[in-house]
């Protein structure tokens, strides 16, 4: 397929500038595409858009220079300092793509109002970069649950709430998924956050045709989760409790100690364990916020098991990280595979892509194994 | 189908005894089948035998009593007092139909002459408790590797060589096989010996009509393994290296110990590593005999791996169980899927039993859940 | 010396009836005194009581038999079979030595009723059995925290405040340790509960001329960090974030689950870390429910700290323990060591002791290595 | 006192170049002395060098410019890049004061010559710099064991067996020790190579009044390891088999890869463990390479132990940390507290520095606490 446009809420964050820097980088030809699951062979012949091909453009309510960023992730051991030396003129050429975000607190009018800006964004992105599809892709810190309120069960409803000036009907995540089905792009959840996951939103994409994906990516703890709760179960062996405690530092750390924040995320971590265990199973989680830890993550995983004849056993596991490092290869594969679903017609949600996500939309396959399998199906479809 | 016989190689074992003592409480009704993947409902309509129809005998050299055997185990950790209690009976039926095994340095005629006997010991077994099909399955102390020999190619040349006395052509477990095939009995080798993986073996399974499976059972480093594999594989990320060190206390350990039979036992367990990864991996890999441990079975992995823009990640698991607690309901399980194989007419080496193993015959397949797949599949066409 | 006594406040509990089994077991020299700190050489000059003349007895609000409980220990695995039919006799024995406890919830008049009934108990101990002295030991289930209230302040304002039918003045490890200290019985906390520290309690021990110690036993994790964090400040390594998850099951696991009892477990660890340390430190801490785990407990500690040039490094470590075994030979050091002190006329709070408590009263000393110490030579001074 | 010289055998490799950049480092006021034990307060009145007063030069056979060194130690996270940057002139200086090292497969003469050179670079380095006191402190590779010949018996045998053309009697390490005492200089080994503990050594150094430390600096595994022990004798609990893993990178990795020089380490290693425990232990310990990890070293070790009425408890740890950060604010150490003891006019080995080392000369004392406390009171009598 021909050029594609990735634009990133929270285009400034550190997920976003690991991707924009390791794409940069690619397309210098100084690294691998490591760790990104459409540069495997699997799917080689699924058309999808070349490295080279791909333009990046975001929304941030942060001012910090994406360069800027960029200095801090290298200090961080995120990206190499021979990489950042590498891709100085792209990172300008991206800054030259950041638009201010949105947020209820510095918006005077109507959300509607605040949406319409948004796409104006996009439509002006497309247009200046020649772009065949826009994917928007949620990477923005994780909001507080937000109640589900009227306004949200149909399109009709939501257009009517939102035109309301002072209203906020929406969290920011989902007015960037209203916006983007509003300027013709597909919309990706990469956070817990609510985003596309309102009826209203389901309508206006399947409207337009358009398809959307999420929710939470998968790449640490829950990574592992679904990948050996599938080991127990079907050898039988009945797992009893699964612990897991979480440390992170950096942005993320500092959200996620926010209770309200981490609950949204701590019930998708959970609703996946239930659906992979399919039974009873004690569960305690806990995420911490450990500065010192840098852009690093921790995660424990204590696990006890019932074998033959009530035999106790038990597995841990720690898993040491770079959050950014895990998530942005990630965030580059869904801007390929949901622009080449965008071009081959696909809308609503897309529940092949439950690979990528701890809370898959339209999907209740929670093993990563089944997941990759579909996926590459679909993918052979395309 | 109808009854059906499990014999043991290593009838007095920890493993044998193990899966003796469950499968006889399990008939007692005062344990569920935790553990026996055959049991899930996934087989449920593959027609295997019932837990009732099973009767079990064995070959092993040791004379101790089941008896005493069962209540070390009791003392160990592994089976329930209370199961204990509910299988006297059951378990002095077991005694009565285990007999002497074959060992090159007690035994004084030709290899043929001890094999003659070992088939005549399955006939009976077979006659007198009136079984549709006897599955003979090896858990005894893994051997030293075995060279191959020119006998070993064809089963004319192995029968003239077996038949000269004093000449040891085989392995005991090999020998085993042969006298299983020439018995009309199916083969399983549950652990990293010889067995049926000699061509002349082969070609005498094959004109006899008989299944063999193998080798080497998967129950827990490898396991783990060939779950945690795929899940880099497909995630892109560039496995660097994977360092084991196995704990083992009990007779295991004093065997592996032994630096020859654990050559057989490493040599194993890294073919399947390298055929997960598909490529270089450091991988020093240690079994270690810690007799505190009694019949405990530890494990620590450490996986260094790269993720995007080279970023150094790792995880680390370790794994505690009871080595007969895990392999004794899959031992169970391979008597019946075995079994079911031999009544459906099937000949040679069971590929869809890979799931079961750490160097499946007939199978290139390492994967954990494309083997489940694989294993669910078969059992459905049976 | 001569014959002692030992008072268990939860006298019917885990740790009580370990305890009780085990002092039982070596006086019938069927075990020996593993995990005894007192029967280390080091202390053979001590003057402390012989195993054979201590005599058990103790206060519970539970009327389950210590029979019932030491056979239910012997299940999870704490109590040898072989222990348990060596001491049956004995245990008969203690059980009619127990008493019913004392519970706000189901004592009708004042406080200082409940406490002349309780000093009654002890005082008919001693004399049935002849002891030259008595040490109470609480190992009861930890209390919620209690405020501090004006009646604590003072003797007088105390025995005030407790004669008042129905009022609620002490929580009961405080009206446990005021009715020791009437009865001439030395006590000791061996959880976090409030116990003897309370002024008017510290009076009421001096001039009585008893003394006391606690509290919390140092059984696991805080064993460990008293351990290992004086090695990081004795190499001046900057430890940042020392982040720990315990998993627990029986009985402490459900008391511990309660957040407002968990609150003086973990106030008390903090404590420690900060006076260890000596400085600010990131550290979340857990305590999980997890049934599953019985007997046993699992404590992950995860510490990332900076060496030269600021270099980031880490050390975790996994405990695997059985609470009860690990808490029972220390309440029977302590009952010889405070029976030791008693004998000696010491009087008050006994910092030598500080070895065996997270949280010691009248010392400022964690390291365990400086606290070993000064329990030798305390004990050469006796 | 004044100033001093640290003379590093090895000058050019991890260690050496990370003590020096961060001493530079620390002189040009960019970073603390973290890690660096001789500057916590216990020893602010032990009259120990300045940083400002230590020169640094040294021998070493390979020929790569420090700079290189130090940039490679930058991008494998050992040195900040901003410290680099600060020291650039100092490690100009630094590498004007390094000379070729000796190895006997280059040397063409005897022992004594290449010793005279040595002894010269070092009495040059002295009056170049005017230096109070020069340490020699050997960091270079660990050789493997080297055995006992009757030329080391006595300095006269000594002296007469070096003087020999061609002849090999004292591996490297014992070369540099000799050559540091004929040039009036004290010596440490911080590897566990031969060095000074050769009886004409000993000799040599008493002889001309110098005194010497050693051996093995304990940076890792057995600084856990003689944190831990402790705590398992003071409480009674019996070790029954403590396991060890290392996995390491970079040139050390490569080094103990050698089996035959690995036997130095380990068994400087074992020897630590059965003094600190006191009986039998089961203790397989291995050393891997393991490339990927660059200047990282993990250790796992597995420790089972029995406690009360024979439980079976466990405690696991893994250590992550830089080799050359560990190490290299001790090698400064070593030169401040040795430059002392010569300054104050002791002679022969020092034990009072045992707390620095695996394998400590003149002292058996292991437990690392006792091990602090000793150092603290010797450098109070300096």
């Amino acid at each position: 397929m021909g050029s594609i446009g990735l634009w990133l809420i929270g285009g400034r964050g550190s997920v976003a500038t690991t991707a924009t820097t390791g794409l940069l980088a690619m397309q210098a030809r100084v690294v691998q595409p490591t760790g990104c699951v459409s540069a495997l062979p699997q799917f080689a012949c699924a058309g999808l858009a070349d490295w080279d091909s791909i333009a990046v453009g975001g929304h941030d309510i942060a001012e910090v220079p994406l360069r800027k960023r960029a200095e801090l992730l290298a200090e961080a051991g995120v990206i190499p300092h021979r990489v950042l030396d590498a891709v100085g003129d792209g990172l300008a050429d991206v800054e030259s793509e950041l638009r201010p975000g949105y947020h209820p607190a510095t918006h005077a009018g109507s959300q509607a109002g605040a949406a319409r800006r948004l796409a104006e964004d996009l439509r002006a992105f497309r247009q200046r970069r020649g772009l065949d599809e826009v994917v928007v892709i949620n990477v923005a810190s994780t909001e507080a649950a937000f109640p589900r309120l009227p306004g949200h069960e149909t399109l009709e409803a939501l257009e009517e709430a939102i035109a309301e000036p002072g209203r906020t009907v929406l969290p920011p995540s989902s007015v960037a998924a209203y916006a983007a089905f509003q300027a013709g792009c597909s919309f990706v959840d990469f956070t817990p956050s609510l985003g596309a996951r309102v009826p209203a939103l389901y309508e206006l994409a399947v409207r337009r045709g358009l398809p959307y994906a999420g929710a939470d990516g998968k790449t640490g703890e829950t990574l592992l989760r679904s990948t050996l709760a599938p080991m127990f179960t079907t050898r039988a062996l009945t797992v009893r409790s699964w612990a897991g405690t979480n440390l992170l530092g950096g942005g993320d750390g500092q959200t996620l100690a926010d209770a309200e924040r981490a609950s949204s995320k701590l019930s998708s971590k959970e609703r996946g364990l239930v659906a992979l265990l399919g039974g009873e199973v004690t569960a305690p989680l806990h995420i911490d916020n450990v500065p010192h830890l840098g852009e690093q993550k921790i995660a424990w995983d204590h696990m006890s098991f019932e074998g033959f004849l009530g035999a106790r056993m038990s597995l841990q596991f720690t898993w040491t990280g770079y959050d950014s490092a895990l998530a942005a290869p990630l965030v580059l594969d869904l801007a390929r595979f949901t622009a080449a679903a965008s071009a081959a017609g696909q809308r609503g949600p897309l529940p092949s892509l439950a690979f990528f996500f701890k809370d898959p939309v339209g999907s209740d396959e929670h093993r990563l194994a089944e997941q990759f399998q579909l996926l590459v199906e679909w993918a052979g479809d395309l």
